[in-house]
């Protein structure tokens, strides 16, 4: 598995930063989140002036064996519909980068249909989607190192066109089952408070997804794939290209000291996974909002995240972490332009 | 005072709407509150096809008389600095309004200052700051009524503008004492859970203010201006020329049937009193955010409004209601820009 050279923010310039958040015309600390926003932009830069220009967005899609076995709602095909809907510009995602002025990658990592050659999705692909991990590992070592590094080499990409913030969604049916199991083992939280109702399933339907969940993780932990010396080995037993991806995305991001937006209830269960290998990744990552899904908000607290938007979605494809972004957005702008109080002649007042 | 013809919206369409957002590209009622919002705007303007194009922010300036009973950390001057910040671009609110294309009316309802010339205030001052309703009432009924009226006036020339959406923010030194009384009597909830800190007031601060309240309250309540007949005597009584305005600039956009962002403390408790009023002014309303100030989450509470944002902020100036824009773009984006299941040729799997 590939290193990161992954350090947390150097805090030297801490109260250089606090003092001019302080200084701007407005009562010290009212402007609550979005003054913490800008310290920790401010610190991921290194500098009194962030820039968050050019920021990038990567839509990451695939499939997952374990659909197969009726965890969710939504059938597999809808996996690659979207994501050709996604190219045609009329998906949540697409509006949504729209609006906010992101650059979107749309990425086959893993999907089970024939994508190549299609404008505008980039090919990844690894496999047509992975293996069903109700009867062993979702992926081969292999698979997952390069799933990592398709993640890392498009925030290279990104990079190189400018960007300083990065934020990531998914599209793969059935993918909020391998991120209840990774919540499970890697978070040590029950396994029934990690399981949800993914895009809608009934109650019979959650109850069979919990029986499934459950007798993957028993069979998995009988097997000689689980190892108490590397609790990642759950990683790429039940991950999905995409959210491996999603992980080589935010670790190299933090690598590169860029911001990264993590969005719901899939993309927490991959940040959590890159802070169990990078704890340091963490100042990088902004958490966006808490979703609608159940265990989305366990898994926060779990990682003692506090997410800055509560809508009740559950859309995923980033859906959430772009409607954050104009937070940090308004952040940045007010370190950038808004006036001191000596500029703004006005008395101050504490 | 004037009457508005305010009615609430037509529920004629609920259903038709419904069906759009159900058919859109996304498991249903997956964009959660983003749902809510479209089904409101949807509504406010009686169409599938929304528009919030033009929005315009009136950020309304007025002192007031208790400032003198010391009941706010920050002296009275801060109010027509910071109006004189805003014309040259510099403050909190006039960042946020460049962010999100707001267009940015300043203006002097009753600002103790002379700026009658200054480029870029609107001149529309009442008096020099209201009268201190600590010694009778903060107003006659004729200022009132020309507040009122003020305010009202603004929206019409946003219409006229073709704006159909309007947030509105305060500039005024001590204007959360108003405000608390006027939760206290419009929403009969103890004062002593209506007073905050302000801007930034120390404990002993706090306590000065709670009491000079509770002094006032007591004093109108034996007064021949408090009437059981007439809940609202306590509006002039007590109210700011800035908030009266506010008040009929939220009547007249009602009457308009545009969209309304309101902003904090302040602001709710302007919302509050307009809903006392004209009850059916509440399906215009969207209410941004809660903030830090002690009372706004219980005021909130009072009048059932779910607010979309919880940032801990609480500058005032419109500020959160401007940084609750971009969800409501959203959710215009999501009905008029989303794709359809059958557009999109995607399985509709339920």
């Amino acid at each position: 598995m590939r290193d990161f050279a992954i350090h947390s923010a150097d805090r030297s310039m801490q109260s250089a930063i606090q003092q001019k958040i302080d200084n701007l015309n407005k009562p010290k600390g009212s402007l609550g989140r979005l003054e913490e926003l800008a310290m920790q932009v401010c610190l991921v830069q290194q500098t009194l002036s962030p820039s968050i220009a050019h920021p990038c967005h990567l839509l990451l899609g695939g499939d997952h064996g374990i659909e197969r076995e009726e965890v969710s709602v939504s059938p597999r095909e809808v996996t690659w519909q979207q994501m050709l809907n996604f190219t045609r510009g009329g998906g949540a995602v697409n509006m949504f980068c729209r609006q906010h002025d992101f650059s979107l990658r749309i990425v086959d990592v893993g999907v089970d249909y024939d994508l190549s050659g299609v404008d505008g999705i980039l090919d990844r692909k690894i496999a047509h989607g992975t293996a069903n991990f109700l009867y062993g590992p979702a992926m081969t070592e292999e698979q997952y190192d390069r799933a990592l590094q398709v993640g890392s080499d498009l925030v290279d990409d990104c990079a190189a066109e400018g960007s300083r913030l990065l934020s990531i969604g998914e599209m793969g049916i059935a993918n909020t089952s391998p991120s209840s199991i990774w919540m499970h083992l890697l978070g040590k939280i029950p396994l029934d408070e990690c399981i949800g109702a993914g895009s809608g399933l009934s109650d019979s339907g959650l109850r069979h997804k919990r029986e499934v969940l459950a007798q993957a993780v028993k069979r998995f932990i009988h097997s000689p794939y689980s190892s108490p010396d590397s609790p990642f080995s759950c990683l790429r037993y039940f991950g999905g290209f995409e959210m491996v991806a999603a992980i080589g995305a935010m670790l190299r991001a933090a690598e590169l000291r860029m911001v990264v937006l993590i969005d719901g209830f899939i993309m927490t269960a991959c940040a959590m996974a890159a802070l169990g290998l990078y704890p340091d990744a963490r100042d990088y990552m902004v958490f966006a909002h808490c979703g609608d899904e159940g265990g989305h908000q366990r898994m926060l607290k779990a990682i003692d995240a506090k997410p800055l938007l509560h809508l009740g979605m559950r859309l995923g494809e980033g859906t959430g972490a772009l409607c954050a972004f104009p937070l940090v957005d308004s952040a940045v702008r007010m370190v950038n332009e808004m006036n001191n109080f000596e500029g703004a002649k006005i008395t101050k007042y504490f």
